[in-house]
């Protein structure tokens, strides 16, 4: 019985003296993530854009994901109508900006648009506040509440009220959040999508609804964020965004290509769902409803694997991109 | 008499008529700066790097300011020497991760350091907030302390002792700021400087000692601010970040290029006083402790010009970038 007890008690030693787990990068646990948390993208959600091959021939291809509803369909519509048209075939990237967006669409802007496309006069982003986000934050605001009534019986002096504007530190918007796989911002009484690293909105001219989907451009710098609410945001690119970003910068007012021969051909867009079975890509996002994602945005917020000593305490909406991967 | 009456109401008319002016453009207000308000940056403070040429012989020029006092300057002397012994001349871009980072550096890792590098242990963010920035939070939290006292008269319940955590809402610190011509943040004892786009910082190994500032790095993508503490920043790009922002992007682990073809050759890097005075690119920026920066900051985060609708509010550190230009 010595002899257990012993053993007993150098198990416990063991245990003691076992060195922390390491800590997780926020890759590993998108990595562990259960095949359930992961949810497939329909075909007619699918941008698939072909550039005319780059360097040695190599074929660009970026995949763009459209966005769901509520959000700037209107837009998106057109998008579809469009893409059935093959009316982006032929025209072009004409506008590569530093440290802000790659726009395309037709640089002559006399080509004949399709039949069918509709009005886009309503701006995505004047929509109530989804229940369950209502509902999130209402629990984190309760739980700072709880929290700050205990700093305040401490005596330090502290509002509870003050938390409902902490729910998270935007400068932007009352708060930021991630909602079925998008990024999304509120205002007392509204809701949008904001405008992220390859975010995909729509190019306009000085009217709010001057914009009909045909001039698309994506972000490829320092998110924006003061186009939200401005300019209707569509979707974003999956897979290919270095196709855009690494693009030549152009030379004129805003990044348009001074010289004609600059601007890169588009061979074709489509929804994926026009492509034969074999040619669609087949993606998936990873649910920003689950465990797992709530782990991977604590751990973007605090790094702590790797080299990484100081871990920051919070992450913006940007710095926390919604996983998205090949269907395996 | 009534004739001249007439025209003056005629004329109070006309002026209560006017239509308000328009709302200017931050680059606007920058170019109405006066000429006071730019600084010039010291040669010793500029680096100057040539990539070999690009697409039709096209020269690459890089132009980057190093920080100033207190930030990081123990990497800086070790940069400044690398740059008078010509270390870098040869080197190559080995590393483009979308994004992230381009990277230089001596890809082999075995070329031979000049004499005179010093100990780089002591990290840049371990400083105590200057006093004037205090002071000038200090000025903003009793503004809004009063704000709060005339809301809370109003009967709502709102604490001005939450005014303190609201010098910007970062989610990063306890508030960032402009100060000295560099986005700085800061947390209860300390203030350092951020990773915005464009900002160079030094390549590392595992050991927050390790990088002794050979190898070197500049922002390409949305702001890592997660870095920030963690790595030393060192400067910023000024001019001809479309050189590196636009390589292709590696397809190796973290963006390196698998194949050593692919590496962008440095023809050299020089610090402006090495170069003979004709070749000195003149470099001014425009100080942050002006009021023209002040509007500038203000209208960055307020934009009503051009085709905007709804001002955003806000903006975080990394959207208002100092403006630099050629001293005229």
């Amino acid at each position: 019985m010595l002899v257990a007890m012993l053993i007993t008690l150098l198990a416990l030693q063991a245990v003691a003296e076992a060195p922390a787990p390491a800590p997780k990068a926020p890759s590993e646990i998108v990595a562990a993530a259960p095949a359930a948390d992961w949810i497939d993208i329909a075909p007619e959600d699918l941008l698939v854009m072909q550039l005319t091959p780059g360097a040695k021939g190599a074929p660009r291809k970026i995949v763009i994901q459209l966005m769901p509803a509520p959000f700037s369909q209107p837009w998106i519509a057109n998008i579809r109508t469009l893409a059935k048209a093959h009316w982006w075939d032929g025209t072009s990237v004409n506008r590569v900006q530093d440290n802000y967006v790659a726009q395309w669409g037709d640089a002559t802007e006399k080509k004949a648009l399709p039949a069918g496309l509709g009005q886009t006069s309503e701006m995505g982003y004047a929509l109530a506040i989804p229940q369950e986000l209502n509902r999130k934050w209402a629990e984190l605001v309760e739980r700072r509440f709880a929290e700050s009534k205990s700093e305040f019986a401490k005596g330090k002096n502290i509002d509870p009220s003050a938390a409902a504007k902490l729910i998270s530190r935007d400068p932007y918007s009352s708060g930021t959040d991630h909602w079925k796989g998008w990024p999304v911002a509120a205002g007392e009484r509204s809701f949008w999508p904001v405008h992220c690293y390859g975010m995909v909105g729509v190019g306009r001219n000085m009217s709010p609804d001057a914009g009909n989907g045909a001039e698309l451009y994506t972000v490829i710098g320092h998110a924006p964020r003061h186009l939200d609410r401005n300019i209707a945001v569509v979707g974003r690119v999956l897979e290919g965004i270095e196709h855009l970003s690494s693009l030549p910068r152009g030379t004129g007012a805003l990044g348009f290509y001074e010289d004609p021969a600059d601007r890169v051909s588009i061979a074709s867009i489509r929804l994926a769902s026009q492509l034969p079975e074999a040619e669609r890509p087949r993606m998936q996002y990873l649910s920003t409803e689950t465990a797992t994602f709530a782990a991977y945005a604590d751990a973007r917020a605090n790094r702590k694997d790797a080299f990484f000593n100081v871990p920051a305490g919070g992450a913006d909406i940007c710095n926390v991109p919604v996983p998205v991967r090949r269907k395996p």
